[in-house]
């Protein structure tokens, strides 16, 4: 899985590359600004559960590689927003100087800001057989990255921080900060592949307990993981009192939910047959991932 | 002028009402600022020339609407980060508290976000009769509100802080950072409308000189103006050392230049004979305006 994950990773990263280049001009230190958090050594999962969605319904790359590419724009963008002095005022991600500590924080608010319409002007300007369709995958993405969706969930983050909650509020707002993105990934993937109303409405039950079964795995590491695979300090969410799956649940119950939910997402896609292998395979190394 | 002015901006207050309501749920508080900055008075100029050019151009206002919404919530969120501590620090716009004295800092950064974000779920969301057409329209609004755009300004302007600059890198500062999106805002109209090259040429070359003429009649503002309609003070831009025409090329120069750009824009519209009577008066009004 990690050889085939990494060949995925290089080809997502050419096409980033492609988008997003280095410019001359008066204003290139915000492309610089913009490169430095996008090629910062993410994942790609929300890029790569767009692109293979997509093929498990008969699209073709070409046609889904803009949007993907914008999507993984929008989670970057998050990011470097999250990590401001206020917001989480964090100094290190990944290992690496923050947005703001690397460029300062006028130059960081604007690499977001153009992070998230760098990936409206991607998806707006890619060539389309299909207008309608590419109309309805860009509602998706600004539906799922606005007030009620990822935007949403940091507001209620934010607003949620020293308080107790409960295991559903909890939920609630991770559907809503993570969640809401690694759904639409896979539904635009099965928009854009042209997949009829079962096969997306399949597709969104899996992303939507996947997001779950994720969560769950990355507080089940912050206490669990190594801190030189997470490239971040381990007990980080403890010692902030952050509201955690494993906070509130208690560690082998986190375990219990972190597997429920992973079954939940897999059998979501039997309906696919062999072609969901990748996207099972997938789910299953997600799980039970250490870093 | 004015009323004719005021009985459109009831207009586009009313579509913006229902384009983005109060919300009763657990991040209302979100919807309560980005109404907050969206209702604080602001000229509506930019849906005003979308609508009209539109309308000069034989199209229908229902089609243009969510764009002109679009474009009034993407120059809001500008003005929300571009007040931020870390940016301009300013604590009063139009007489009233700016956004992060209002509701912090970090809500004031998310709502700027959302506001950008709720640009595109409208346009992309609005229902269309022509798909393509719609898709050319958000590519317009996404371009040139980005860092080829409006953000690509900011930086240059940012970066020319406190530096002695020409009268024609003040100009494309401004190209840039106001210029883009006026130039938009007319190109979205013509291109919803139908509106064939050369019409939309002639659309795009008036407003490139109107967006020059307004620019220069602000600085000149801030010189000449009254504070009671002004709403801030006058002299901030002097004392502030900041690059403006009236610094550039004096008082009088710049009333010359001012009225020479708002010339060049009404030529352009020759083309529309009568059909362009408003456009033409409100280039006239807004180059002789005293707020």
């Amino acid at each position: 899985m990690k050889t085939e994950l990494k060949e995925k990773i290089e080809r997502i990263d050419r096409a980033l590359n492609e988008y997003l280049p280095e410019r001359d001009n008066a204003q290139s230190i915000i492309y610089t600004a913009m490169r430095y958090s996008l090629f910062a050594g993410g994942k790609r999962l929300r890029p790569i559960l767009m692109l293979e969605t997509a093929k498990m319904c008969g699209g073709s790359e070409e046609n889904v590689m803009p949007f993907a590419c914008a999507m993984e724009m929008i989670h970057t963008y998050s990011l470097i927003h999250d990590d401001l002095p206020a917001m989480d005022n964090d100094d290190l991600r990944r290992g690496m100087p923050t947005s703001h500590i690397k460029f300062g924080e006028a130059a960081a608010i604007l690499a977001g800001d153009a992070l998230l319409n760098k990936a409206f002007e991607i998806v707006s300007a890619a060539a389309s057989d299909n207008a309608a369709r590419s109309l309805r995958a860009i509602s998706e993405l600004a539906k799922s990255s606005g007030t009620e969706g990822m935007i949403g969930g940091q507001i209620i983050d934010m607003q949620s921080e020293g308080k107790d909650i409960t295991l559903d509020e909890l939920r609630h707002l991770h559907l809503l900060k993570t969640g809401a993105i690694i759904r639409s990934s896979c539904v635009i993937g099965a928009v854009l592949a042209g997949a009829d109303k079962a096969e997306t409405d399949a597709v969104d039950e899996f992303a939507a307990n996947l997001g779950v079964a994720f969560q769950i795995r990355d507080d089940i590491l912050d206490v669990e993981g190594s801190e030189a695979e997470l490239g971040k300090p381990v007990g980080s969410d403890e010692k902030s009192d952050k509201n955690t799956y494993v906070k509130l649940a208690g560690l082998e119950k986190s375990k219990e939910l972190a597997l429920l939910y992973s079954q939940k997402a897999k059998k979501a896609l039997e309906c696919f047959g062999e072609k969901a292998d990748f996207l099972l395979r997938l789910t299953d190394y997600l799980t039970a991932r250490t870093s």
